[in-house]
């Protein structure tokens, strides 16, 4: 049986998430419903993970395997031409039997996109969570800062997180300012779940002035968790990369 | 009489551009009812010019009179309370009595985007046009510096044109790429009906090896006009500034 890996970029805008569930229409969904028409039968997809409602990504890897011959070029093209304009496959390679999207991940690279002006602005409602009071980029710069490394990230994970270790190692986040937008760069080796906009939230808090940067030392270091209604909304959210 | 200028960014996708006209809903429409909610009578909104249906805008200008005397920052705030998501002031000043949009304006910046990948992306989908044939942006360029100047652009309107005089000064046309995604950055005294449209279609035909970068200077000569069918379509254009 073949193995084929797929990248997947989609406006997650309209869907209720990744992974398929009982309410709201769930990407995987369209996907699946997708492959087995070109495959002709019911086909799993699995993921390198879920992405919550409203979470766009531009690399979000799937796989699934399959004893059809067609060229593995042929997956990408009869794909997008029957997925809607809001998903699509940028690219399908076959992979060793065996490859699993989430298992074999060794890092991901997530962005979060802020947009920080007086007023709403129409271009960017979609992908950029608009706030208004100034943000100190300089206090944010220097309290991602403490992220980096490993740590127990208990406290930055949401309720319903079912992990069983909460260790994980952050590479880099990097904040940067350019006019209006401000964007978030985390990449690390994984994510608790709610992890990434927990740390936004938590970074807007500092650059708001609420919190000083050591707030993120502290909390790491097990001084329970930063005041509540921390986390970003998901619509500034994408997957950008996933690491094998 | 009080003058007010607004300056306004809307996203397109979902309007029939602005102009008010039996088709569909038009920008000025949605705005006029707003204000017409906000100041208790129909009121005239003039813009610096139309955008066609699809078309975004950054900085919009349109400007009404008025004697109401609330601050001049009410309006923003309260049109934008009053207006949907895709649609939004970002400034609001008062301006001498006497001022007009259109004729008052000395030059304009439009951008236009494209997508050039083999890919569609469903995140770009609704900002740049998608064009799968790998461009040459270098003859793109050296095509473009033939625009700047002032120049017949008879050749670049479309029939319906009214316009008296077709002679215009362009400025600036920049052609940048970053990643998939090629930028063409046109500034000018004024422009023809969809003259920036046929502008990028005409260097696309350039980038994709169809003409030669010199057939523009052989059309803005009077060497008649480049193929049909070369008007970049709407949404990938955007209406970045109007200068004053």
């Amino acid at each position: 049986m073949r193995t084929i890996k797929l990248t997947i970029e989609y406006d997650g805008t309209n869907y209720a998430g990744w992974q398929v569930q009982p309410n709201g229409l769930a990407i995987q969904q369209v996907m699946e419903e997708a492959l087995a028409r070109i495959l002709g039968a019911p086909t799993r997809l699995h993921s390198s993970g879920r992405t919550d409602a409203g979470v766009h990504a531009r690399g979000m890897v799937a796989a699934f395997g399959t004893d059809c011959e067609i060229p593995v070029r042929a997956f990408c093209e009869g794909l997008n031409a029957l997925l809607p304009p809001d998903i699509a496959v940028r690219e399908a390679v076959e992979v060793p039997s065996g490859f699993h999207p989430r298992f074999d991940a060794v890092g991901k690279h997530y962005r979060y996109t802020i947009h920080n002006g007086k007023r709403r602005s129409p271009l960017s409602r979609l992908y950029a969570w608009h706030l208004r009071r100034a943000l100190d980029v300089a206090a944010m710069r220097e309290a991602a800062a403490y992220f980096v490394g490993e740590h127990d990230f208990a406290a930055f994970r949401t309720a319903g997180c079912a992990a069983r270790t909460t260790v994980r190692r952050i590479d880099a986040v990097d904040v940067t300012a350019e006019g209006e937008l401000v964007r978030i760069d985390v990449k690390g080796s994984g994510f608790l779940r709610n992890m990434v906009r927990i740390m936004v939230g938590t970074l807007v808090g500092i650059g708001e002035g609420k919190h000083p940067p050591e707030v993120v030392a502290a909390v790491l270091a097990g001084a329970g968790s930063v005041s509540a209604g921390a986390t970003a909304p998901p619509h500034g959210l994408c997957l950008m990369e996933v690491y094998y």
